[in-house]
């Protein structure tokens, strides 16, 4: 097959395009209307880091059978182009007078024939484009909720995303083992932070759009700071979470390193975030629901004793940093094999103080298979 | 002073919550609600890579007076502790039955009075919640555009704000110098894309929230592509953009070379295109509008004899990689003494084929002030 196509063979993206449509029909929808990178990027494989800038919409139309239609940028057609999207409509923007208005509603128009257009509307998703626009659409077209056509399908990885997710996994192993090289008492943190991104991206990451951690006596604050510049000391226990993007996907994971000999806090703390995640990677099924798998992590940090930490303990992962469901006390959703999911079980050390483990995994019909290497049940020690 | 305040004295917030609240008793607001990364960290100084999580919505609420009150996930309340905000109210999310919702309904009615409240609809923005939520908002409150009363207070840096983008442009320069070590014939243009990026963070880069470019002979077919891993070839021209970013402010430039000699064409293009930034450098004022900016640029590669290619040339830069106004035929925006622009003209080589160089400056009341060090007139060679 030589058509045309970025990142996958066009038929990966012809199956996806005909499990949404078997959604769509279901729902009744006369079009589905996708704004958001992954959202776009799933139907079509257009990937690009230009979703960094809010100057404008684009927008990608799945008809109720056939291709997507893009509705964008002329200064995305050069890209779009080298997909197997063929239908591209461009108009010139930003225009402050009609920044694809009429090319959006003429498209809707051709393909919908009065049926509801559907838009991702509930929990984790988001509407990317003016809502100005937003409510010109509303008095046009009939707009409804199409959350569960786009996630029902997203959820279930296909094994060449799995592929895809496994490998950026494995950049973040490798830029993993690394760490001793960069981190000891004295390096700032902020420039610990630096070379590891330098890391990941030796290691083969295209980009890296999310790091984050933190380092104090056997814990840290939060996990989601920017670093500071203050130095690494013996005590600390140093985490560093990262989102490595290879070939569009990402992987999410982190890891603990104790600056110089860990405390005795530190290794038991350590030692129950580690028992967390081997219960779940022994027990996780298809059939069980999202706070299944919350509330045996949470019950084995409460065997070990330590005080485990409110919010969620994991969720899926793929096209972004983290895609639902979330592994809470409250998600009843049912995992389903082809899910990729992160274990992430947290600690409350002491007030203020906190450590989290991470992994992240393929739910097969057989349980649940590791995408990186299992963190060593022992606290790494960086002497 | 000794509050507690990221990146920024408290003063510098308080100012800027000043500001917006003159825009919003001149519109008759009883609340701004902010979503975005870009809006809450303005008013807060809340900076995290977090935001590349699309699971949770944030809320920041700006009163009529005071300081703003922030609505937001448990995760974020130890970092927002560390801002000048005082008023953080938490929820644990994401939570399937009330992701926050009554807590921000609550928010707002101790505050409108029943007075609309304002939230950015027009051209460059987007909200960043699920839009069922946003529907139910609607329900209970009068929503209405706000967009003027961010820009015209965004868009005006203050000195400090000028000094951070200039930190940004000058990490970026320093990359830019080094990019004849990382970069010559046979060399793949993903690895030069890698190289570049941790050339960045060696300079000093938070992290590179914007990557792209091309090489192709005399040009490359867009400007938003990722890399491919194509080997560079004699007679390429090797162009990297980056929006590199320290203490969360962004840098947005790009700079051509040649691989090998240039050829004549390449020669010739690359000066229309110096040209064309020397006159928006020798002669933008105030008062100018975006347009006429984008006129003598459009008027001086006319005279060069190239081809102007068609969108905007040019654009707002800060707290994102593109802002508000455009350099474009249709933007009539006065531009005003302390905007930050690029100035970022473009050349259809030959069809398929374009050449862009961008600059960034501070706009004074004496004219442009460079930002970023001053391409040289000859496109630089890699030999």
């Amino acid at each position: 097959m030589d058509e045309p196509s970025l990142i996958f063979p066009a038929a990966e993206f012809r199956t996806r395009c005909a499990a949404l449509q078997q959604g769509m029909a279901q729902a009744g929808l006369g079009a589905l209307l996708l704004t958001t990178p992954a959202d776009i990027f799933y139907v079509t494989g257009f990937l690009t880091r230009f979703w960094e800038s809010p100057a404008r919409p684009w927008f990608v139309v799945v008809p109720r059978a056939g291709a997507p239609i893009a509705v964008i940028p002329a200064i995305g057609a050069d890209l779009m182009r080298r997909t197997w999207v063929r239908d591209i409509r461009t108009w010139d923007a930003p225009d402050p007078v009609d920044d694809g208005r009429s090319l959006l509603i003429e498209t809707l128009n051709d393909i919908t024939n009065s049926a509801p257009v559907g838009l991702p509307m509930g929990l984790e998703t988001q509407l990317r484009m003016p809502l100005a626009e937003y409510h010109h659409l509303q008095s046009r077209f009939s707009l409804v909720d199409a959350t569960r056509v786009v996630q029902q399908v997203r959820e279930v990885k296909s094994p060449a995303e799995v592929d895809r997710i496994r490998a950026s996994c494995a950049i973040a192993d490798r830029a993993f083992a690394r760490v001793p090289q960069i981190a000891g008492a004295g390096r700032p943190l902020d420039q610990v932070f630096r070379d590891f991104q330098s890391l990941l991206l030796q290691e083969g990451a295209d980009w890296v759009s999310y790091l984050a951690g933190g380092a104090e006596p056997d814990g840290y604050g939060d996990v989601i700071s920017p670093a500071p510049r203050t130095p690494l000391q013996a005590g600390d226990v140093l985490m560093l979470d990262t989102g490595a993007v290879r070939d569009g996907y990402f992987c999410d994971f982190d890891r603990n390193f104790a600056i110089g000999r860990a405390s005795d806090t530190a290794k038991r703390v350590h030692a129950a975030l580690w028992a967390a995640t081997q219960v779940a990677l022994d027990r996780l099924r298809p059939g069980m629901t999202a706070q299944q798998a919350h509330g045996m992590m949470v019950e084995t940090l409460n065997k070990y004793g330590v005080t485990p930490l409110g919010g969620r303990m994991g969720h899926g992962l793929g096209l972004t940093l983290t895609e639902w469901p979330s592994l809470s006390a409250k998600d009843s959703t049912p995992l389903r094999a082809g899910m990729v999911l992160t274990l992430e079980p947290g600690v409350e050390v002491r007030p203020g103080c906190i450590m989290v483990h991470e992994e992240n995994l393929l739910l097969t019909d057989d349980g649940a298979q590791l995408l990186c290497s299992r963190t060593p049940p022992d606290l790494p020690e960086i002497l």
